[in-house]
């Protein structure tokens, strides 16, 4: 299935409230706790969805429509929002998460994109070419990656209060798959 | 990590807001498609989530209060809710969501369970001996177990839509550890 701009900015613009919705006021047992030393608990990943979309989605979107390929990205710094949150309560991220990404979907619907801008190519740092379309698609596909890596989070923390229904729930065998 | 019933109802008591303020109005192209044959769309999960508080949860934990180890769960039919929810509209399934997982946390609040409760046994038709502890525990995992699936989901639409981008993914890998 191809990216479709309506289906992707939609995704987008859900996000924010559907986070806020299950995070807002959970204990911290969910929201705090990650999964292991060197890992993101749920506070971490919301920080991080903020940074991407100031740093990451939309200058490169913007960087493909001004120098196409003749420019490579900037590498992005995975980890930038990590001292930048420390201490911060999470409503006041998922706050700036809403803030932001209502910013990001206004300023994408403003550049009135046509049909022939999706195949517009630009140079990613490490995947080489990428095309605009591609860029939106995986914009959205990253929420849902860490959509499905915030419940993971939350899950591990239930690894062992779950007893013998560990074996039948899917979430508690999922390995992270690398990146999240 | 304990199993902690006030961590466990208030992630309950969310659920429903957050899949709601995730997919209610979304395209059809995040909702009503699946993985591949046999396989669920975020729909088929919805109408699951409602038949399992329906039907297996809280008869379960009301059975162990009441029976104790002498009478078996009724085995859960995971698939039942497909017939009964074909053709309904999505935001239906969610309101009905919101109103039986409402119904069901207030009845937990109105057992006042005791901390001896907690250690009280039932008798899981496949998995054996479990307590009420893990049952609650279970229903909270559960619910994060269809989140996981759900943002997989949805991801697999937009597997090839995201171009090189399915190397950073995460989602994108996770083959379903079975359940869900």
């Amino acid at each position: 299935m191809q990216q479709n701009l309506t289906d992707t900015l939609t995704l987008l613009s859900h996000t924010p409230a559907a986070l806020d919705a299950l995070l807002r006021e959970l204990p911290e047992t969910w929201t705090l706790r990650n999964e292991g030393e060197g890992t993101w608990s749920v506070f971490d990943v919301v920080g991080h969805l903020i940074n991407a979309d100031r740093t990451n989605w939309l200058p490169r979107l913007k960087l493909i429509l001004e120098f196409g390929e003749s420019r490579p990205f900037e590498p992005f710094q995975r980890r930038a929002h990590v001292r930048t949150n420390q201490g911060k309560p999470l409503g006041e991220l998922l706050d700036e998460f809403a803030r932001v990404r209502r910013d990001s979907v206004e300023e994408v619907r403003g550049l009135n994109l046509r049909p022939e801008d999706f195949a517009r190519r630009g140079q990613h740092p490490a995947l080489g070419v990428a095309t605009l379309s591609e860029l939106l698609a995986a914009w959205a596909a990253h929420d849902l990656t860490h959509l499905h890596q915030i419940s993971r989070i939350m899950a591990h923390q239930y690894q062992d209060a779950v007893g013998p229904w560990k074996a039948y729930l899917g979430v508690m065998h999922c390995a992270g798959h690398g990146a999240s």
